[in-house]
Formats: structure tokens, sequence, C-alpha cells
């Protein structure tokens, strides 16, 4: 869209009959922003193409050049714009000018002034700018709200990013206000509460994909566990042992050892706190009782768990469907045709052989499809168009069929080596039984689940029974964090 | 959506009242609950976050920890609750308590009762429990509702399940007032007629991918055939006549030998309808004339059909390129380079073979791709954001784009051995042949309409023109189930 | 989202004053429609979905079957229809058919008169339909609008397709009036100025992906140009000099020694424009300066590039994970292993080709799996749900990433034979060595930027600091086009 047209409004929402009036009439409503950089000008350029009236007050209004701002907005010293403003005043200034405004005080009283500062670093424990200034402004209504909206989103309509607006305040009206004017602007305005939690909203920009940290993290030492010992077994011991120069697998072949025992585990990781959750609301014969609080997040990060398990099969498909392309194989080839001439063999073929490589090659490529359609579902706009019931049997249906293949996967590859004393050299155990431990309990344990007298028990459970003998009632305090029934997120 | 359901409106927006002013204003209105599981609590959290009070009635208010419901909801009996409630009032319990309701019909009469419930089996033919409910409580006007929100949809704010609400009622006022309340909690209520469509309502969260079914089905009986075919054909007629162990075909190269004829037809299916709804527009020379019902039906599932063929193709190009990881065509090389060594060949090159194996991948590549397209641009995120043109342009042309290469793939690969009588064993044609005859059909029939006269009078007919000698106008029964315009869902 | 904040209200929606009353309330207000086609029954469908009256107005209204049109739509001739309606009249005719209404012009005087038509062809230089309606029309107030939706979109919620309605109409008036209906009828109108407009509003519906027309054509001309290069340097030239027939080559192998080059040019190409923005605002000292036009336009088609980019890349990967299927490399295989039976090498392993394909391989897989995921948050439903620095890390960190993995992964392919004779035949150099050049200037300038008296400047200037020896200010025509601030879109 051509910028010119940000100029024109919209929606356009000014009605003339009184009838006719809107849930979001800006009607004659002034709105004043302080400060005239890139924010104060993106947010004049939405409130204008919303309806409002706009005043910018500027310490030298003469010195910005009219066009950068859209027509009709006017441009006035600061003190004169908050006289011209009702109501609503946003500080657009950065943090360590707020105390330049203190002359103001006497025309901000009784405003309401947002703060749309962001915090320039994490966790600092300091107070926060939006904090800092309702101390400067006493007098005025300070809620902290649009900083996690950029300036490009405010001008192009908030397509290109999130539409979500975090607002705190500790004065509820005023709080309502910017609450309405977020919607007339066309953003979801999230109530965050008090002031104390402006700290967390100025935060979150800064935020870098908050929920992943955890399940990266486990991905990543993961991967560290399994290519260390993958490098011990193959690489390092034959070479301290026997002199033997593996170290041309390094950057290939045992990464590609690495990733599907980390995909394996990971997997199992998805679905082994369903298992527990199960578990658990077994024993204490009720669902009303609190999971600890690791459970909960560990439950909470199924999904990012479920991607870093499809993004490690992932690879490891491709960079097995790159195996032939590698020099190695050329030459390992080559020399066994040769050996073979010398040797005088017609016929190479081992029957057991080919149906071991063609029964791991299908189940894994099946097991990936499945994971594939897994990944696809957790996108925003598939999930959403699910039913209830439809994602469940996605998430969990599929995952354990996933899971099931996978398992077959690796057993397939694995049948012919595993029970030779050869594939235990300095007693350490192919990876691919460390990675199978986990998986096969989960999968155990699902089954377990699955006999009719603890799934009817459990079903029971989840619609509501208490068996009569659980655990003392939780008190009143235990349940104040209002408490998610457990049977919704339980088996997914 | 059955077209039918196009006379209902999507949002019943006409109001009577002219106090029935803003579009959401909870106001002081005071909203009732009667039971006190997980839904009831729910329901209780999203209505108190959109501003309701809310009144809670339970067997045994004091058994009930009341952190357990969020803050300024009452506690109280079903009696006392239902007192306090002036008009809606969910019942948020099992079916099987309805009964326990009954003393409560002289405080109940008048009011909007919802039903939230969902089916406990698809397609019982009972009456539903909406309708049982209306039965015990003839004063109350009984709304079926809200049954396909989960309860976590409701407390989460519905950002994780589909946002629709399916609305039934035999009280057209009652109906608007649950319409209201449901946009007022965000949800898009969708208004589906009289308290006989709510079985329809309470089957739909058991339904699993509705839409699906038919084209799971065919793709499934493809495969069964093709399969069948390919095993009798390579595998067992040859065990019997000559007694050769093919059998280690089974679990890969039959697989991959079925999968893209498979495919072919299904992707040969996606267009067919399109041709055939042509030709009887053209053949009856309007466009105002109803299609077959199975017809009507083929065209709503094209995109689900593009997706199993896009599925297939996938799957056949992850099984092709791991073919060379197959410890079989490693045998078969080594086997092909003892031989040649045996033979004193230097020079193993076949220039056709080289061309022949260049050009199908080359094809089979380029159309896996624009089908790849084609799968993105069905996502409802990226489908949204397409013009009609240029959705046409990429579900019709680039569609079309994908056939023709498709079956190129498959004549390059096949030219070398389809004209030898040794591809016809025990009179068996090769599978592809038999998989090419729909396709090219499908190709024959779209260029047959692509010539100047056809394609004239076609989109003549589409722009509305009636030839003088097109069939009797319907009858008004046959159009009572509004049907839509032809040329909408035309070629696509 | 913590549960704790379900309590408070998302949105607070009380308001004190009874006059405000319904967004779309159509209360009692009837709707003229002329013409009885598709669209004037899709438009009549929605509008009673929306709760409007409808009349119809038809030549000959008994002609029509009245159950092709939704129960309560009154069908009535032009005139009867005209005089019926209160104010909105859609004209759903064929433009070609506008002069046949001229005898309602009485009926038509002060009615807003909607023209729902399309463009036949683009950029005919001819007036627009609105405008000839206008011209036929001088008392009644024309508006262009609705033409963007299609009567499918109308009648089935508009869902499929994109929900934007284009509005221009030179009575300010009148456009609120339909701009208010269009969004009763859940459509967000986007007022497009003045009738004037209308030209480009009809050409919109014609146009096919307008934004990627640009990219499009330059990645065209880059495969043209490094296939031309590829063709004359490996088969045109040998054959020439030395009668050598590598046209075997052309359908794949040239074709994917081309697509990985272009993969790279392009890559460059979509950081290139924002280091030469940043570069500019260094040496203006200012961000407040504008860009030139072509430097504007480039940086608004980056992610198109990208896309472009990935496709190029993915379609490398696929080729060369089936250059083992090809019958030329297995005939090259064979030939070898006879070689090396002839010549009795026992063991051909060399160890630094083991190495160099190794790390090409990896580096290439790893690549692409970065770009896989900066293609993944282009979707929309992904990219919206991002926050701004999450999205500024992900396409510039990540694509920066990729950058160097892909240049990583030439330079691994190429080491060997870049710095022989023999790779510069005809004293062309290898196609790679030409692809990297943009690259590599790209990340080299990438790194010059990073230094920390350029970055601290360039923050500082970002920040809103101008350098006092800045060039003048700009006049006021310069910035009358509401320039976004650079540094909102700056670095991405």
């Amino acid at each position: 869209m051509p910028l010119g047209d940000m100029r024109t409004p919209l929606l356009s929402n000014s009605f003339d009959t009184p009838e006719e009036s809107l849930p979001c009439d800006p009607g004659n409503t002034t709105v004043g922003i302080l400060g005239s950089g890139d924010y104060s000008r993106s947010l004049a350029v939405r409130l204008v193409a919303c309806g409002y009236r706009v005043v910018v007050g500027s310490r030298d209004p003469k010195h910005i050049a009219t066009g950068q701002f859209p027509d009709g907005v006017q441009l006035l010293t600061q003190r004169e714009a908050m006289v011209g403003t009702e109501k609503v005043v946003f500080a657009a200034l950065y943090p360590e000018h707020y105390h330049t405004l203190v002359g103001l005080r006497d025309v901000l009283a009784g405003k309401v002034l947002v703060d749309v500062s962001n915090a320039t670093k994490l966790n600092s424990g300091e107070p926060s700018n939006a904090e800092r200034l309702a101390e400067l402004f006493p007098e005025s209504r300070v809620v902290k709200g649009f900083n996690v909206v950029s300036a490009w989103a405010l001008q192009t309509g908030a397509h290109d990013g999130s539409r979500q607006v975090l607002i705190s305040s500790d004065c509820p009206e005023a709080k309502r206000t910017v609450i309405q004017l977020a919607r007339c602007m066309s953003f979801l305005a999230v109530d965050m509460g008090g002031l104390a939690s402006s700290r967390h909203v100025e935060d979150a920009p800064l935020r870098l994909f908050p929920s992943w940290g955890g399940p990266l993290m486990v991905t990543f030492l993961l991967i560290l566990f399994f290519y260390g010992y993958n490098f011990l077994r193959g690489v390092l011991m034959p070479y301290l042992s026997r002199g033997q120069n593996n170290f041309y697998q390094l950057p290939l072949e045992t990464m590609n050892e690495t990733l599907p025992a980390v995909a394996l585990v990971i997997l199992a990781l998805v679905y082994l706190p369903g298992l527990w959750a199960a578990a658990l609301q077994l024993v204490r014969g009720t669902k009303y009782s609190h999971f600890p609080g690791w459970l909960d997040h560990w439950m909470g990060r199924r999904k990012q768990l479920g991607l870093l398990s499809f993004l490690c099969a992932g690879l490891h498909a491709v960079y097995s469907m790159c195996l032939t392309l590698r020099k190695a194989s050329q030459y390992r080839l080559l020399d066994a045709a040769y050996r073979q001439v010398k040797a005088g063999v017609e016929h190479s073929w081992e029957e057991p052989q080919v149906w071991r490589s063609d029964f791991y090659l299908s189940s894994g490529i099946l097991g990936l499809g499945v994971l594939t359609l897994l990944a696809i579902t957790s996108l925003p706009s598939v999930g959403n168009a699910l039913s209830w019931r439809e994602f469940t049997f996605v998430q969990s249906g599929l995952g354990y069929a996933a899971l099931t293949l996978s398992i077959m996967h690796t057993l397939f590859f694995s049948w012919d080596f595993a029970f030779f004393s050869f594939a235990y050299p300095y007693y350490m155990p192919p990876t691919y039984l460390l990675a199978l431990i986990l998986p096969c309990l989960v999968l155990v344990g699902r089954l377990f689940l699955a006999l009719p007298c603890l799934a009817f028990r459990l079903a029971k459970i989840r619609r509501g029974w208490e068996s009569p003998c659980h655990h003392p009632p939780q008190t009143q305090e235990d349940t104040a964090n209002g408490v998610l029934p457990r049977d919704l997120s339980g088996d997914v």
C-alpha cells in the first residue's frame, strides 16, 4: 500500500448522526503526544487514521518539518499541546528524558499518561520506566502500554507484527480508557493488572522466544551427550586402542548417528509428562489436585519439544539421503566391487540384509511422514481450524504412531548387530540402544494405561469422579491461582 | 458447509428493541450456571473476564473450594442461583443428571436455558440432549450452543481451538440473546436453525475430519487396487510361473510403484469434476441448472483430494531418493560391476538411457515442486491472502501444469519398455499405463474445452447468457436448496 | 498468559452513555439491488444474513424463480424496487447495460449507488465503470466498492477469499455509509479516496501477484544468464573445440549448476539493500532523509526475493539428492570400478576428498535448514505470532547465518579445483566463482558495519540523533509523501 494512503483513514469512523454512534467513536476527542520522534509520528498516523484529533507537543515545534506528520496534526509546544488535550497523553520520549517533563505537572494533572517505552535490558531489577513516570507525576494516571507494538506496525495497520497490546495501570478507569482506545486502533488489548506488572510488560519486547529456551537447552544437551558418546565410542577409542583413523566421520557420520537418537529421546519427552500426569491422577484418585510446578511447565513445552524432535528427524533424513553423494561411500563401493571381482563372487545378494534395509527405510519414511503431519497441524492457522477432538486425535493418536514407527525404524536398523559382541566395544553399548530406553518406557507406560481397568478409572476421574480415599482436599490457598482443570490438557 | 445452510443467516444481526444497545455491554447482567464442574468453572472464568456477573448453582455449594472459581463469582444452591439470575442460565451438567433439575422448573420458567452438552456417540438416532432438556422444561426457552468449544478454549481465550460456536433453538429471541452473548465472549456464533438441528450440533465435536472421509476412502481403495495389481504382476505371478522369489520387493519397491500411480489418478480426480461441470453447462446451455448431488459433493472435496495426491507424490519422492540407500541396489550395482569386468566392457555408457533418466527425474522434480506450491496455497493463512484471480490461477493454472509434468514424468520413465512384449507378462499391462488413462483423458478434455468455439460459448454461459434451446427452467422445488452460482466454483 | 489474568476483563466494554448504540444495526434498513444475476443473488444472501431487508429490481421479475433468492427478498420491477429503497442501491449489472438504467434517474436521485463491477482489461486508460456510472447519474452519489469480493466469498462468509473491500467515492458521506455497511457485512473496508481512484480499484482483481513481478523477473534473468554461461562453458565450447558431446548434461546437470548460483546471488540481493540503506544513513548522518525510490522499492521486495532464493536452493537440494538415481552416475561408477580392477588398486580412499565432500554436504544441509526456518516464519500466521525483536532476529540473524553457510558450502565444494588452470577453460572462470562475488561483498559489508565505531554511530542515528554536519533539511515537498521512519525497516 502506498504510504500516501496512510493519511486517509483506513476505516472512516466519524458519523454525523448521534444515533449511529460507534463502539469506537473518536468523535472530537483530542489525543496528545509528547515528543516528535518516530514513534510519535507513527502514533499520530494511526490515531488520525482512526479518526482522532492529534496534538503533538515538542520542545521546539518550529524545527520540525510539518510534512513529517499527517495532515491535521497540530504541532505545538509541549505546554500548549497538553492544555489542548482532554484526557489521554502519550509520552513518546526516551525514558532518560522523562525528567524534562516535570514542568508540565500542572497541565498533566488528572490526565491519563501512557508510557510506551521499552526496557533497555532484561530483568534489571530496577523500577520500570512506567513506575518512574508515575513517581514523577503523582497527580496523573499512568498507564503502561503499546510498547510491544512497533512503529512500523502502528503505521502499516498491524498486519506485519503481533496485534496484541499489553496494558497495565493502577487506575482501573484510566486502564479502561486506554483499552478502549487500543481497540479503536484495531489492537487486542490484554489487561496485565497493576503498574507493578509494567516491568514485565516493558521486558516483553526484549525477550527472544521465551517459551523455546528450555526445550532448546534440552536439545542442545542431548546433542552434546550423544555426539560426545559417539565420538568416544566410534572415533577416539578405536584411535587410542588400535590407531584406527576414523576422524573423517566427525562432520557427517557422527552427526547423523547423533541426530536420530536426539529426535527419538525428545519425542519420548513429549509424551512422558502426559503419562506422568495420568499416573498422578490415578494414584491420587482425583483430578482436582495440583500437579507439581515442573510438570505443569513441562506440559506447556510439549509443542516446542515436538517441533525440535521433528527438526532433528528431518535433518537426519536429509543427511541420510545425502549419504550416497559422499565420496566416502563411493570409495567404499568401488573397493567392494574390487573385492568381489577378486573373490570371484558373482552374486552378492543377501536376502535378510535386503529385507532389513527396506524395513528400516520404510518405517523411517512413514514415521517422518507422520511427524510432518503433526508439525503442520502445529501451524497456528491449521491448528485453529481443527476441532478439539481432531486436535487431540492428531497430537495424541498420530504422535504415538510416530513414536512407534520411530522405534521400529531403530529396531530394524539395529537388529543384525545388536546381539554380537563386536557391537559392544570397550563395554559401550551402541547409541541406538541408549536412545531406545526412554521411548520404549513411554510406549510401555502408554500400553499399561490402556489396560481396561486403568483406562476406565482414568476416564471416570477425568469426568470429575473422585476416589473416596483420595488425599485431603486442597486448602484454599492452594487453588487461589485459578488452576486449570487437568483433563483439558490431559493426554494431548 | 452444506449449501442449504446459506439461507439461514451466518450471523443473525437483526435486533428489534432499540434498547438493545452496545454490541457487548454486560452492564450488570447476571448469568447463571448450573453445575460446578470443569466446564462450569471455565464458563465462569470467561464470563467474568468479559464483564458479566456470574452466579453458580451447585447441589452442595459448601463442598466447593471457592478458590476454584474466579473472584466475584457467587456460589449458591441451585435454587438461590436461579432466583438471582435474570435471563440466561447455562446447564453445565452431564445430560444424565438433567432430571435432577426438575424441581427448579418454576424458577427456570421464562428463562433462556443453554444446553452445552456433547453427544456421547455419533448418529445414535435418539433425541438430542437439548431436545430432552426442552421436554423437561417446557416453560423455559432451550438453546443449544457452546458445546463445540472446549473448556480450555473458554479459559485461554479461544486461540488454541476453533472460534466458532454453533447455536440452535426454536425460540428466535432466545437464540438472539445467546448469539449476542457469544459475540461478547469473542466467539463467532453460527445460527444452525431450530432445535431439531441440535442433534447435528451435539454430534459436531465427535466428528473426526468429516470432509476427509470420502477422499481418504478413495485413496485407500486406489492404494489397495494398485498394490494388489503390482503384487500380482510383479511378485505372485513370477513366483507361480517361474518360481522367482521377488517377495523382498513388497515393503519398498511395490509400494514405490503404487504411490505414484495413486498420486496421478487422484490428481486427475481433482480436475475431472470441473470438466464435467463445464461439459454439463455447455450441453444444457445455461449455468442456472443444478448439478447432480454427487458432482456438487465431489467438487467440494477437490482440496482434500489434491492434498492426498500431494502426500502420495511426496512419499514417492522420498522413497525414490532412498532407493540408493537400499542394500538391494548396492548388491545390484556390485553384481553389475562384476559382470562388466568379466565381460571386459570399458564403457557402459548408453546415451538414450542417460537422457531418459534425466528427463523423468527433471519432470518429476518440477511436477512435485508445482504440487508443493499448490499445497502451500491451501494453507488457510496463505490462501486468505490471495485474491480470487490469484487463487484461480494457482489452483487451475498451476494444477494443470502439475498434471502435465506428472504425465511427462510417467511417459519418460516408461518410454523404453512400454512397447516391448516383455512389459506385458501374463497379459497384464504395466501399472503406469493403467495410471495414465484417467490423467490423459482429463488433459485431453481440458484441451478440448480450450478450443475457441467451446471456450467462447462457455465464457458466455458463465457470464449469465442462456441458450434459447436450453432445458425448461427448473421448478421452484428444484432450487429450494439455495444453489450456489456455478461459475463461482467453476473451473478451480 | 498466566491464568490469573483471566479474572480481569480482557476488554472492558461498559460504556456510560446509552446513546452509543449498535455498531451494526441494520434495523429496518432496506437495501436495493439492480440486476438479478449471480452477484445480485450473493449480495442478497449476505445482506439478508446480516439482517437487512433486500429489494431486488429486475427488468422481468416474473421470469425469475423466487427460490433462487433467499426468503424475504422482494422481487420487483426496477422502478418499484428503487422506490422502495431508502438509501443504498447496488448496481449489480454488467457495465455494458448501465445505459438501460437511465430511465430510473429520478428514483435514483439522492441515493447512494454502489458500482460493484470489475474492469475487463488492465490499464485500458479509459474512464472507469464507476466514473461512467457517475456521469449517467449526476444526481446520485456513486461509490465504487465490493468488486474485489467474489460472489462466492459473499455467500460463504469470506473465509475463502480476502476480507478486504476497497471503497472510493467523491462523496464522503456516501462513502462512510458504504464503509459502515461493509463492516456490518464483516468486511474490512479500505478507503481508497475519490472516484478518480476507482480505475485502480477496478483493476485490482485482475492483477496477478503484483508484488512478485520484479523478483520473478530478476530470478528469471539470473537463471537465463547462469544457464547460458554454463551451457557455453561446459557444453558448447568443449563441443566446438574438442568435439566432446556433453549435451546430455543439459536437462539436469547444467540446471543443477545454475540453481545454486541463482539462489546464492538472490540471497545476497535480499541483504544488499539493507546495507546500502545503512551506508546512506551513516554518510548522511541522519535517518530523516529519504532513500531513493528504487531502494525503497527494493527493500519492499526482500521477502519475495528471499522466498525465490529458498525455492532455487530447495530445487538444487532435490536435484542433488536425485543425482545418484541417474543412469549417468551409475555408468560412471561402473566404469570407475572397471578401471580400478584393471589398475589393481585395492584402496581408492582419498582422505581430503572425503573431508571435502562431507564438509560441503553438511554446510549445504544446514544452510538449507536455516533458509527453511526463514521461509516458515514468512508464513502469515507464523510471522504474526512473532514479536518485533523475534522477527528481526529470524530475518536478519538467521538470514546472515544462511548466507554464511551457503558461501561455505560453495567454497568447500570448489576448493580443490578453483586453483588449477583446467578450471578456467577458454578463460571462463567456474560458475561458482561468479556466483560468490556478490554474496562475499555483502558479507564483508555487513562485517564492516559491525565495526564498533560504525555500529555505535549507526545505532545513535537510528535512535534519532542527527550529525551536525548532515545535509540540509529536506524541503516540505520532499516529505509530503508521509515518509516512513527508516529504522523501522532498517536492517531486517
